[in-house]
């Protein structure tokens, strides 16, 4: 066991991390709270951080030249944001549907959360292992179905049986995550398209794309949207978080396109100001060409350093990467050493700060999830992979 | 009618204006709404916004010092802020207690909808005038009682008619809100210790305190606070936005203290992660002794202007300035100016944006809401009113 290998400091460093993340439940206790509690630690590499770090980079330009630079920052502090209409109406062209189907939302999770409260009423099918808030924010009384994606399959869902699956469990709502968390297994365009027609008598069928700027069909990288299906399918709720691709999970962003009764029937009594000045100030740039233009670049570049490193992780001794198309990678540990002490270990000795998957359900063995950084960073992941592993 | 002088340019201006205004429902559109669309106009004073100008200017200076200046602006918009949990710990002390009885909002308008879909679910008695999320947020098949403030009272609380209005209605969630929007009559800290009393048998109690900042009981300006008495009444829901006292609506931050059985409710299912970064960065500097010495001097500064503010508004003819102990003063309009026109006109003519509250209901009358800004765009103010109405 590694654990026997640290020394008594580092072990009673190993307890309080491990004490974080239990009272953290099925997240991770965030980089601050570590940093906060466990002062002793220096953390250089934070894997457990699913975001562009370039991408960053770009908005941090954007927002230094545009508000920083010309005291407009106090505007985006001092006064109320616009409505939830108003910013729907800005995204309008870019997702090409009407605002009137575009809700926005503090984060994608307020979005989750509204969408399952208020439209899941009778049975929810999750497949997993998945994002555990689409489980535990069904209110009481409504079913959670699993559906088990195989590991033999590498996590890829087999559409045939899940249609099969659906059909017996009639559930009034799935979920489709793609590509899926935690594993990053990709359903192509095609494929998508044939479930999304298939499920149209599904009452609600949630589409989270949070990772799909991530994903590409072919060495295009073209982008893959499915928000203008919502005209001809009112059941589908086509969710996305900003905070991956886009690399702001600060500001806490996001947008759901979904049929516009559902849209009125959550702004009738709620969600009017949920976004904070510096979302709508994102939101605003986000629809912009120039800013567009340069954000493609660095999410190609992303991309490509993404799926080197994923390569990369292939080539390491007593570990599994198992094959993703998001900005991580599912890693199964071989060799007896937990997931927890491959956290403990990688963060105390390497200051690189990993997610255990102790807490998701539908895996069985020891998996961690690792973030894919920048080219610097993820040549330090691997190199403390390396020397811990190997 | 004031609107009949209106050149021909200025009459189409001003149904832009009443459209938007139509369209943003019972609130008011937001300056950067109104700025966007309507071009034309030269926006100097925006008189709508219940916001402290000095508070701003001081987390400015900190953000500025702290963030700006140090690069750990990054860190703010990149990374996950902390759980809502986390961010309870960080106010327990300077809410006299424990964290789990503390719940963090996206802005208090997040807390009141949590509060309301949540925890009312037969009758809820609200005062009016009042804040129209009130009721609006409320969900089907609730109950919405009114018990009406008297003009005659200048829309003071009548403690035994109110106690005795709750007798009879029997609601399961009562709402005071003090001071209350849109009047700022002030319910004394004896009274409401009394209300609290009284009312401790009504399942949910909603005390609004987003103005208590403004309010004193004395010229000691000293705060008052109802939050430790959350733990001998477990009924109480006692609520605050930080955006009108720290000037800093655009972060998005509200809390609430509230029995920990509520809050556990909340968490179980949702709400987990709704602070931004910046909203963090705000709560933790909101506990910080230095940051409160510099905020005290700036909110007894503010509350002087704005009485004096209201002195000079008791002055002017044509107009009725109702007694006030929050940032805002609610105006009667004589001599048959409409409110829409009063507004239009003070907006084209001044520069001046102001409230309407012809969506008001409970006022009979011509009302408008006037806010207190800087000393500066209190004398704007002041002196288009004396234009238009002297």
């Amino acid at each position: 066991m590694i654990s026997n290998l640290l020394t008594e400091a580092e072990q009673e460093t190993a307890t309080k991390i491990k004490l974080l993340k239990e009272q953290a439940g099925t997240h991770s206790p965030s980089i601050f709270t570590i940093a906060e509690q466990v002062p002793e630690l220096n953390i250089k590499v934070d894997a457990c951080f699913l975001s562009n770090p370039y991408a960053t980079e770009l908005f941090l330009r954007y927002l230094k030249d545009e508000l920083i630079n010309t005291n407009r920052m106090r505007d985006v502090l001092e006064f109320y944001p616009s409505q939830n209409s108003v910013i729907a109406g800005i995204l309008s062209d870019h997702l090409e549907t009407a605002p009137k189907n575009i809700f926005i939302g503090n984060g994608a999770i307020e979005i989750i959360q509204a969408v399952i409260h208020n439209f899941t009423r009778r049975k929810i099918l999750i497949n997993i292992p998945t994002f555990s808030s689409y489980y535990e924010f069904v209110k009481e009384g409504v079913e959670v179905v699993f559906n088990k994606l195989k590991k033999e399959d590498n996590y890829q869902l087999n559409i045939e049986e899940y249609l099969r699956r659906v059909m017996d469990e009639e559930p009034d709502t799935v979920v489709l995550i793609n590509p899926n968390n935690p594993d990053g297994q990709y359903i192509k365009w095609e494929d998508m398209r044939r479930l999304i027609h298939e499920l149209r008598n599904v009452e609600t069928v949630i589409i989270d794309k949070s990772f799909i700027h991530f994903a590409f069909e072919d060495e295009n990288y073209e982008l893959v949207s499915y928000t203008s299906m919502v005209d001809k399918y009112p059941n589908l709720v086509v969710l996305k978080s900003m905070s991956k691709d886009f690399g702001i999970a600060g500001i806490r962003a996001g947008y759901a396109v979904m049929n516009e009764y559902r849209i009125s029937g959550l702004l009738k009594n709620g969600y009017l100001w949920n976004s904070s000045g510096l979302s709508e100030y994102f939101f605003r740039l986000y629809v912009r060409q120039d800013f567009l233009n340069e954000y493609e670049k660095e999410r190609i570049r992303y991309i490509k350093e993404t799926q080197h490193f994923f390569d990369q992780l292939r080539e390491i001794r007593n570990l599994k990467a198992y094959p993703s198309k998001a900005n991580f990678a599912l890693i199964e540990l071989f060799n007896g050493i937990t997931s927890s002490d491959f956290v403990t270990s990688m963060l105390i000795r390497y200051g690189v700060y990993s997610r255990t998957c102790s807490d998701k359900i539908g895996l069985e063995g020891e998996f961690v999830r690792l973030a894919s950084r920048t080219r610097e960073d993820n040549e330090a992941i691997l190199s403390a992979l390396k020397s811990l592993l190997g």
